[in-house]
This record gives C-alpha cells, structure tokens and sequence, in this order.
C-alpha cells in the first residue's frame, strides 16, 4: 500500500535476483528503513525478532529464505537444516510451517541444480497467492462493510475496531484485517477506524496507525482497554481482526486480548470478524485454547516501552519497577462461539468445523 | 504501607498543622518524592494532575484542600469558592464531592473564627475513617481469600488479578482491592497478584507493582491484554478491583478496562469482586452505563509513554505516529450483573439495589 504516495510490498527480490528486500518494522512508525536479507541467518533473526512479522509476511519471508538458502547450497541436506533452522523462529505462527512445507515438497523433485531458481519462482508465486488471497478477502469483507453502511445516514462513517496489525504490514499487500477496510476507502465508503494500541509491542499504534495514516484511512488510537467501553456506548459497528492460527473448528488463535475484545462485542451485540487466508488453518487442531503452544516472549518487552525521544531518537524506558517479575504471553484464543464470521478467500464461514469444510471440501 | 521498611501514609499534615504533604505519584516507581502543598490551588493541581489518585485519597485531598482554605480565609464566600474550585478538578470519583459536601456540612454551622481549627480535626477524622474503612473491608475480603486457599495444596498461592491501583496508594493505607492482599499476606496465606499495566496511565506497572515490591507480596506484571488468556488456563482464582463510582443498583465505574476482566472472569467462571468504601456509592444513580459522565483525558496520555531511561532520568517517548489522533475514556462501566461481590466495610453485599441496601438500610 501507499507509504509518502509511493507503492509498496513488505518483501521484494533485489536486482542481483539473490537478496531479499524488507521494511525493518522495528522502527515504525518513526523510521521507514529498508533492510537488506543476504543469508539464511539474516533471514532468521529478521523473523525471530520480528524485523517482519504478522503469520503471512512470515510464511513469504521464510519461502525466501529457503530460496536464499537453495542458491549457496541446493543439497537435500541443506534443505532439512534450513526447513529447521527456520521453522523455530517463531512458535505460533502455522503460516511459518505451511511456507516452508510448501518450498521443501516442490523442492525435493527438483534437481539440485535447478533448485535455486525453482525457489525463487516459488516463493515470488507464495507472495502473489497472499496479495490474491487478501484481495479476495477484501472484497467478502467489503461486501459486510456494505452492508452496515447502508443501514447509516449519509456520510456517518462504518466504525471498525481493529486489535494488533493485521494490516499490509503483516501480509506481502493489502493486509487480511485491513483489506475489506482499504476496499471501502476505494470504493469512496466512509469508515472510521478504531485502532487498539496492542500492548506489549504496540503494534497497533506503531503500524496499524502508520499504515492508516499512509493510505489517508480516518482512524482514533486507543488503549487496549477502551474497546469494551466505546462497544457499550454505540461507537463500535464491526470488529475485524487477523489470526496466526485457525483451528478446525474455527478457533483463533490471535495477538493477545483478542479474546477480551470478542467478549465485549458478544457482550454488546456487535458483529466480531476474522480475516482469513486458508494457510492459517491448522487442520489438525480442533480446540484452540487446549492444543495450540501460547508463545511466552521476553518479560522486557512488558516492562520497557520503546518510543520516540523529544530529539527524534529511538528509545527504550522502563515503565515498571526493578525488582517486579512480568510475563509476557504473546497470543490468546478466541473460541468460536464468539465470532460471527471468518472471512476466507473463498466466501465468509460459518465459525464451525462444518462451516470451513463447507467452503474448503477438499479437506473434509 | 511499608516504604523501605518505613510505615507510610499517602498524606499528613506537617508539623507546622497548615501544610500537608503526599507523595507525589508522578514519579513512582522510580523516584519517591514527597512535596509539600500550601495553598487551595496547590491542592487542585495535585488532584487535577494526578500528583495523587484514587477516589478515597482524592477525598481526603480535597477535604485538607478546605481545610487549607479556611485558614487563609474561613468566610462562607470562600468556602463555597473553595467546593467549586476543588470539585471541578476532577468529574468522575464520587469521593471527591462527598467530603467536598462533608466538609460544607460541617463547617457550615460553625462560627468563622473557630472553622479553620475545625476543618483540620475533620479532615484528618476523614483520613482516619478512611483507614478504618480499607482495614474492615480487608477482613471481610480476607475471608474470601480464605476460603479459596483452603482448596489449595499447602504452600500452593492464591492468584489474584487486579486492574489498576486500588492500593495504598488509591487510599490513604492499607488500599481498598489491596486491603485484603495485604491482611492475606500479614497472615501467612501465600498469595500471588497478577497486576495488569493499565494503560494509558500504567497505574498497575507503575504503583501496585511499587507497592507490591515495597511489601513484600509476590506478584507478576502482565499487559491489560494478558488477563483473558491468564483465566482461560485456570491461572487466576479471584479478581479484585476498586471503583471510583458505584452505583444504587450495584454498577460499577472503574479504570477503563475494568469491564473486559469482569467479561473474562464471568466466561470463565472465576469470582469477580469489587472493594469499595461507602462513600463510593452514589445513590442518586442506578444505571452506570447510560448516568455516570466518563472522564475523557488529554490524547498525550496515550500517544507517549512515561518511564526510566538508562541513565536514570524519566522522560516520555512517543509511540504512535505524528498525525493519528487518539481518544482517552479514563474509567468504563462494569454492570452488576458481571459482579460476584461488593465488598464494603459493612460485609459483601450481592451486587443490586436490595444487596446494597441489605447492607445500608438507611438508604432505604
């Protein structure tokens, strides 16, 4: 999407057709840098500790990073270690696993003298499925945003609540969450977003916020706490929200206070959607709160918050006192009794088991 | 409560019997500063600044706010200029007009040459009261604590998430939600306090974790997103929190985000009580979501953050980007519906019109 009036992806090959562009989204949404991937252990760090991150943005980075990988080294054993080496960048993510089984099954039958560009073009088509998939995305979630507007007087804005970044930023364009939100600006319907900070890393107000500035998308940044209120008092109309993992039975495991967010829209009757790229869904999980590893991350990203210093440098501080413990678990479940819909690719499912097989038989 | 093995109050009038000290909460955790305030409009700075908080503390502030006034001026005239001035400082706690009016009520009668004597020996009966309240409230929580821990292992704690800080600091000892954490803990039960950050302000990170630090009682610090995912997996056995208002019916205004934990504590079935001194009950109102005014405060709260720098020094960072707007409602209504207990200095009534009255017949 737009940065300054200039399009841009997430991730792109360089001219030498080897290393691998990025937006280093640590600085958001004080510094826009782009930094260049050379080897496989840039490739790791940049994921582990998320230069990119978001389940899509993820998955492309990894598929790159196998082609990366292919290039220095195309045997069947360098193709195990850096499926390993990579798959435990991150734990929660299943999008992370699905690129990398993607690369390593069409790799295999590949010559190993052909690998390195079969990769590439592999993972070049791994990047467009997700623009395809998020396009597509949009346009069912467009259809819900539709819908609420035509139920408003003229010119009141669709209010959305949105929770962490499931925006462009975390996909290779358009984003999962935020696509049906950037459709509607195309298509000249008036939303206004509300934009969960998401404590601890704050994506919320580092990117989502950036994002919406940058595409010129109205938009209000509030605490993670204040969703339950604005939904009690009307000013919340949908909310719509990414995921690292769907299980079976429609279960989402998201960016943690998901869940709280989902109570208080059943709490106050107001329509709860999930963005969904079929590559989320873990089939071979059924109850999200019992089966799916919670990420637990570094105590510091808890106690320090990193911002901007009056001088325009970037900086930590420390929020709590010396001495007091913090835990730090990066994603909850939201189970799906509490979704009204999960908008995939192919059409919006109904949150059951029965509801994705219906739009995906080829799983049943 | 204990300070580097010291015994505190939040407030005191010094030995001049004029000014009154507190400690200055702006600076805490890091920095323990104890300022000195001498006139009405000091007074109303620090309550309006925040320099102290809690709806009990608020009370007494102003209480030694009038009490300040009257020394330099016992007149009628500027005792109803000194309620107004003070009254406006700060919209939501109800605290603050029940001893601004318990302070009128008093003095009223009483010849001007003998008022400001007289409004001292009040305003520190208030501040006495105030402790008694917390001290009787702590018992009858205690009894709740110990119910729950006679189900646990030997050795094995009570965990208990509070939001905010409804501790010593709130109050003027002792806290309201602390006071039962405190007495558990003077009497050997082992108990382990989840505290939430709460944002904007970080109340949680900044002063319960202070406080639970200075005293000795083990607690792990967790974003406002953590508390749904921390009930889902049976981590949390009781939630406590103080209000700034309650209602007749037995609804409860809060720090915002109060009521997300009261929805997760309700979907998991983990007991949710309040702790509230009568003078938080404002019997004119019954229907919290729709009557109590919300207190919104300046968007800087959110879009910067406040703490320690590596050198020592406490300075702000901004986190979001120049140019997106942030909204800032302070406190959020949790309906009674959604409440376990009350828990007053008069026992724990069942959150509606007839449990509290039940235990406030004079109400009646």
């Amino acid at each position: 999407m737009k940065v300054g009036n200039r399009h841009y992806r997430t991730i792109w090959v360089n001219e030498d057709g080897v290393s691998v562009d990025i937006i280093d989204q640590r600085w958001l949404p004080h510094d826009f840098r782009v930094v260049t991937l050379k080897t496989v252990d840039d490739v790791a760090v940049a994921i582990r500790d998320m230069w990119v991150r978001g389940a899509p943005l993820i998955g492309v980075t990894a598929a790159y990073g196998v082609a990366i990988a292919m290039r220095a080294d195309p045997s069947d054993a360098h193709l195990d270690k850096v499926w390993d080496e990579l798959n435990e960048t991150r734990p929660t993510a299943i999008n992370l696993r699905w690129a990398l089984n993607a690369m390593r099954d069409y790799l295999r039958p590949i010559a190993a003298e052909k690998r390195a560009e079969a990769a590439y073009l592999r993972a070049a088509a791994i990047a467009d499925e997700d623009v395809d998939l998020n396009r597509s995305i949009g346009r069912y979630g467009l259809d819900v945003i539709r819908k609420i507007a035509a139920t408003k007087k003229p010119g009141e804005p669709v209010n959305i609540l949105t929770h962490c970044n499931a925006g462009w930023l975390a996909t290779v364009d358009y984003g999962t969450a935020t696509a049906p939100i950037y459709l509607a600006t195309e298509e000249g319907i008036p939303v206004h977003v509300y934009v969960d900070e998401t404590r601890p890393r704050n994506q919320g107000a580092q990117l989502t916020a950036w994002e919406m500035n940058g595409h010129g998308v109205p938009h209000t940044l509030v605490v993670d706490n204040a969703g339950g209120h604005l939904m009690q008092h009307g000013d919340v109309d949908m909310v719509i929200v990414g995921t690292d993992r769907t299980t079976a039975r429609g279960d989402v495991c998201n960016k943690i206070g998901t869940y709280l967010k989902a109570l208080a829209a059943r709490d106050n009757g107001v329509p709860f959607y999930v963005a969904l790229p079929s590559p989320t869904i873990d089939w071979t999980v059924h109850d999200g709160v019992k089966e799916i590893p919670i990420e637990e991350r570094n105590s510091d990203e808890v106690s320090y918050v990193q911002g901007r210093l009056a001088d325009g440098s970037i900086t930590t501080v420390r929020i709590s006192p010396d001495g007091s413990p913090a835990a730090n678990p990066a994603f909850d479940v939201t189970p799906a009794r509490l979704i009204t819909g999960l908008i995939t690719e192919r059409g919006i499912a109904t949150p059951s088991e029965e509801g994705l097989k219906a739009l995906f038989p080829e799983r049943s």
